[in-house]
């Protein structure tokens, strides 16, 4: 945290132009919570105010803002821009190389260059961790398994036998990558396990939230494309292929053999039946129910269950709770009364 | 994979009849991705296209596809042929019995015959670990706890102390079974816990999904009875009892002391409140909300929050876009216009 | 479970008052099946048939039952003194002090006075585990995190780097707290990661159930006040702030940067956008979908998609099924028919 810049030298190194003197900074924090010395941003627009209240030195953002005592550090993307200045304050921390003595890995397993693998780790047989990749802790790698290189693989996280995953993905605490898809063949003696011999493979870039859960296909592979993210909790079911930069929020449920497209969005706790297709660019609110496919020629957004264009959602869901009253408006016009009769 | 079968003998071994020439198969696949010499499957209508397209040598389907040009393997249940031609190609991998010396087993814990357990593994004082039963590594088994023979634990899974789980059972990674059932007693002082000092008891041939939970009892016994599968992300609450040879998809929501019957289906994401019944064969869609007792009566198959007859939610929910309208519609009759006088 | 106590003793100390002959009890169980020589509680008035035919000893309730022969310990808050009776039959068992040989703690890692630490927990560099604080196995416990005095950490834990956890707390196993909010910036080459370079803290007597997930803030701090309880599977994004004494059912979902108020009651599978307000002593049904900020002053219960008085839902719901006859209603009307008309 003992980081220092000036703002021309930090200016230059996220892509923006200083407007205001020069100064030297020492940290990034909230437009509420900074201090005098650090920058901060503003993206979202209803925190205009605050900059006039700040007590940052300088602020990241699109325009100035008129009345502002504090510099600028004007971005076309000022979001992107306070990422880029979040790492140069944060530089990430290597974790040191090594094996612990405390993991267990397989003779057959093959271990990259300056790879960390914490206390408890285990490595299967035939699995693969690829160069500068990191197992933090409590890490189980199954048989065959591979972990590209400079990914980050939390404590608890498990990955079954066979799963691939790509370079420099993020595999939060718990995630379960590769368990059996949810198949089973109903007869008079009960359900007959369906075997699935499928696998999984993450992209380049991807990162799982903490607790997510990946499905190994029954037959084939279960794929999340480059640049995906993933946030905690989310269940992705067998034979599902969703795109890459599609970004998808905590809770939502994905049905067997669905196919995401890419730079798709979707909200908390959306759930998808299983063999559909939700097309590239397409917008799903929080819980929505998808009970067929969507094409982003359709309208982009979509919310509700069943789903539905998110403005006629809109409009639909503010009436609801007029509905009783509509029930009895009705009942009134069928006694013969008209509004003006009301009167 | 290099399991090869004629296909005469393939049939005599799934309870299937062959038509078409014998030939050698060596693996199995999806009917899109069959290559010659493969054996695929037929079971959902929408598919029989593909049957003609297919390369696979063979296809297991309940009735011949008129114009295709593969062998068939005619079954009365396909999916259920197919599940079994499956174990066929790919045979249980038993994991070798021993105990690592990377685990830690207490002294007064008992291992049965052959036995697998990975390194990381914790078997604490009294429990039981049958007859080829395998914790694949950084399993947890609580004190007095105990999985029945030939049950596979994958990794990161946890029995906290007296839960017992039965034979042939599947586990998988970070499930949590045990775990307290969520009890506070409110008073001006804030909430005092109510212990939970009951257990959970899952019976033979279950299979549980990846970081679901089910939690211990306040008093008494949380129960999954023989056959029933859970898939992943599910919570099972305090008390519940689960039938025999129920199937629920992954994110349903189990509040405590509900009592689920046998032959029962719950799609994704479903909610129970508590303390209600579920009859035998009831089948509840995807998202229902159930908010009190139903019984398959009323009506097999059930939908939307709260759950009404499946039907009546179709016809319901396909109705809810044109709210607005109908909102517009009322209206223009309170303004005393008919739908004539609109025109 | 070898403990008794007479009758007048327990009345004693659990502040209840004993109706009827006094007698040795040997444990406590619920209402159905309770054994002679046990105790039970009625607290849910539609039990109280029950009190008549059970065969415990005594039953701690608010008011006698008439026709009942069992002896009563009357309290003014009957769940409350079942709970304290609770833990005089089920006296909490003190794990061992001591460090498992089996456990990794860092030589830069505090631990308190008679901490019990078992196998393959991870203690990393900079952590302090309060006196008398339990990890029970395979817990890790990140740089500089904290765990206060008297804390129970159950199996697979993960605890990020940094993070605080009070005293008293208990976290159900494969609860992840700590891990990174999903906070992504968009731009032509894909999504750049913003660092959460926050941390999480959670107050004293608060309890996690399992796989449930709280995010460290983006800057600044995720907050779970005092005596707060979550159940399992709820996921908290990043920079939320929860007040004291709040109660959350499983699978809810709360986005980032909402403010929880005190004493808020949130049924299971709810769901919350981002940035928004729920006031102190709200209650949130089950399933509902809180898209703005909500206060107690328009109306304590809220349930629905979006969030509307609960009191509202439950009419709109009611007619929900009768929407397809409403339609049909409204048709007929049009075509200038009244309700006599159509007799």
């Amino acid at each position: 945290m003992g980081t220092r810049f000036l703002l021309s030298e930090l200016a230059a190194r996220i892509g923006a132009v200083l407007q205001g003197p020069d100064a030297e900074v020492s940290g990034i924090a909230s437009i509420e919570d900074a201090l005098p010395g650090q920058v901060t941003f503003l993206s979202n627009p209803r925190y205009v105010a605050h900059v006039r209240e700040t007590k940052a030195a300088a602020v990241i953002a699109k325009d100035p803002v008129p009345g502002a005592e504090c510099a600028f550090l004007l971005a076309p993307n000022p979001y992107y821009a306070f990422a880029c200045a979040l790492e140069l304050f944060h530089p990430r921390e290597m974790r040191p190389a090594g094996v612990s003595s405390m993991a267990s890995i397989h003779p057959g397993a093959t271990l990259g260059k300056g790879v960390s693998i914490g206390p408890f780790c285990v490595v299967e047989e035939g699995a693969v961790v690829g160069d500068r990749a990191a197992l933090v802790a409590n890490v189980y790698v199954g048989k065959g398994a591979a972990v590209g290189e400079d990914s980050l693989v939390y404590p608890h996280v498990t990955l079954y036998h066979g799963v691939r995953v790509g370079k420099r993905a993020i595999l939060h605490s718990g995630c379960v990558i590769g368990g059996d898809g949810f198949g089973f063949a109903p007869s008079e003696k009960g359900y007959r396990k369906i075997l699935q011999v499928g696998t999984v493979e993450i992209g380049d870039d991807v990162e799982i939230g903490a607790n997510t859960t990946i499905d190994r296909a029954a037959l084939g592979v279960t794929r999340v494309g480059r640049g995906t993210k993933l946030d905690n909790l989310i269940q992705v079911g067998h034979n599902c292929v969703i795109g890459e930069d599609t970004v998808i929020a905590a809770q939502t449920g994905i049905s067997g053999s669905c196919r995401i497209g890419s730079r798709v969005m979707i909200g908390g706790q959306a759930g998808l039946a299983g063999h559909l297709e939700v097309g590239d660019g397409v917008m799903l609110g929080a819980k929505t129910g998808v009970a067929s496919s969507i094409s982003a020629k359709d309208g982009a957004a979509w919310s509700g269950v069943p789903a539905m264009p998110h403005k006629t959602w809109l409009r639909m869901a503010m009436l609801l709770p007029s509905l009783p009253e509509l029930f009895r408006r009705v009942k009134r016009l069928e006694e013969g009364k008209t509004a003006k009769e009301e009167e």
